[in-house]
């Protein structure tokens, strides 16, 4: 594994696809080895993300709809497509349960799936996906705009998870906001939570932040509270999975309790995700479907035994964040700011 | 390893002394192991404690106590003895900064040696050691009495590090009232946060509530928030390694955001420790130092490389929790309400 200090683009690329072939970054073997690997069968799709070698909630959308083109492409005929296509929706569907992005993605392709013609349907259900990334990778750049204006020179913060290019195929969300601004303001300083219980901040942000030259620090989830005590943090900056219409957010495991820190210490605490993570159709948080993993992602995580082998252990992979400790909203339409939130209202269109 | 359903006692002694032989159960392998270390030498129990093979802050006050007793009662004379004993109480004071255990300890001991007379001074000073160690088994006792009156059957509680008889030499502190509680009043069910970076609850409480019997579930530390979100939760139980004048608490890192959360969500917030935490030398917990231990146990934790080798890591072992946030210190000499504490006048004598 080669870490480059330097502030060139990454040479790294979470999702790449050519006809009938995702190539995906596998996340799992972050940061020891930078593997690859070609998925071709839409059963590979599924196990990639449900086995997070493709994680993150818009990277799951995009990863979803080239898995899409992987199962129907190959058809023989438009109709047979469009015949197969609920039920490779619904298996892609079925992989992680709380990300909205991947039924937004899923619902996009649906729709072209509809509206696709002979002869050229394959180009343009191939088109589609495409077009799913492109669009990410657009609003990415909008976001990280909008997200560098909350932000002065020399700010010191904490992030969550992992919210970078390897989140989302473009920019990042939390992150590459993150990533802007050392570009862009100077000076910036970010303090990474490890996350537990798979290490996403330890594995991938932290891996990220070197590979674009930020100046970073590794920190245990629990150290998060002493560092805001300590005094000098400036601001708390996360992604999200699924945005409730009143901005209830959930997120990864570990959020919430840095949302009630940050609140304590009066931080802002400011969300950062398209609105293909908006979920308009739930009111509040308490619709938001948790996934709970293994308990072994806890108790024997990587090999590694913990705690006794008969030990239960309980693991929810999210949390949801009330809005009304979320400081504001960054979506590629603008800053939503809180504390109340009404996002059928807010969002264009 | 065998984890025994019981509620026998524990066939586990933290610390056994006989003459100049100090066995140490090594808690740096547990729960994968049950092996007994046999210490003769000084330097060996300074080890030992640094390395956290003993550990929890009133167990190493009487590993201390006993390392004085390796250190001196092979010394050809007493004056011989008395001569040396600076130095020995020195090198002990330095092995941890932040339990104050640990000096309280040795200023005993210091006392002891002074008075030390011809011909049975060995004798005298092993009986010191021991009284030492007695005294801590009747103070847990004692506390875990007191600790009782503030549950109820069948509580749900979270805890935090490790404060059972493995901590302690005796019952355990915060750990023990829940084992207590667990005999006495029935339906316990304790939630263990698995405390990183060193993971203390997950090695050893998780492995001390399987010996007693005790039903328990491991968490992640970031999952607390989101425990006591969901509902059910009665309270929050930990230790401390150093208490101010105030009530202000040093204990692991990650109880002060465990604290902030317990207050968010209105639940009472209790820590149990014997008067020899108290420091009451110290105004307020500004004046507690803070033990920063190596970046490598937040970076690559047992071997595991979590994140790029050269990333930096900030690893306070300690935290500091504001008496405002602390319901109740539980203590030998009975249980203090808070939130204002006056710990110089509310102890006796």
């Amino acid at each position: 594994m080669t870490v480059r200090h330097s502030t060139a683009a990454p040479r790294y690329d979470p999702v790449r696809y050519e006809r009938g072939r995702l190539t995906v970054l596998d996340q799992t073997r972050l940061p020891r080895e930078t593997v690859y690997a070609a998925l071709t069968e839409l059963d590979q799709v599924e196990t990639a993300i449900r086995t997070l070698q493709v994680r993150g909630a818009p990277l799951i959308g995009i990863a979803a709809a080239y898995g899409v083109c992987i199962a129907l492409a190959g058809s023989p005929s438009l109709a047979e497509a469009q015949r197969r296509a609920p039920a490779v929706l619904a298996r892609l569907a079925a992989t992680r349960p709380t990300a909205v992005n991947l039924s937004w993605a899923l619902a996009r392709m649906e729709r072209a799936i509809a509206a696709l013609r002979e002869p050229d349907w394959r180009e343009a259900l191939e088109a589609e996906a495409a077009a799913v990334h492109r669009d990410g990778r657009a609003q990415d750049a909008r976001m990280v705009s909008h997200g560098l204006a909350l932000l002065a020179p020399n700010a010191r913060v904490i992030t969550h998870c992992n919210t970078g290019p390897l989140a989302t195929g473009g920019l990042g969300t939390a992150l590459g906001v993150l990533i802007g601004a050392h570009g862009k303001l100077g000076g910036l300083h970010v303090y990474v939570d490890e996350t537990r219980p798979r290490w996403q901040g330890a594995h991938l942000t932290t891996w990220e932040l070197a590979q674009h030259g930020v100046p970073h620090t590794l920190i245990c989830d629990g150290a998060a509270a002493a560092l805001m005590q300590r005094g000098g943090i400036h601001s708390v900056w996360v992604g999200a999975d699924r945005i409730a219409a009143n901005g209830d957010t959930a997120n990864k495991v570990g959020t919430y309790g840095l949302a009630v820190n940050a609140r304590h210490h009066g931080l802002p605490f400011y969300v950062v995700a398209p609105t293909s993570t908006f979920d308009l159709a739930l009111d509040s948080g308490a619709g938001i479907p948790i996934e709970e993993r293994s308990p072994r992602e806890v108790a024997a995580p990587e090999g590694l035994l913990l705690a006794p082998p008969e030990t239960p252990a309980w693991n929810p992979a999210f949390d949801v964040t009330p809005s009304e400790l979320i400081s504001a909203i960054v979506c590629e339409q603008g800053v939503f700011r809180g504390p109340k939130y009404d996002l059928r209202k807010d969002i264009a269109g």
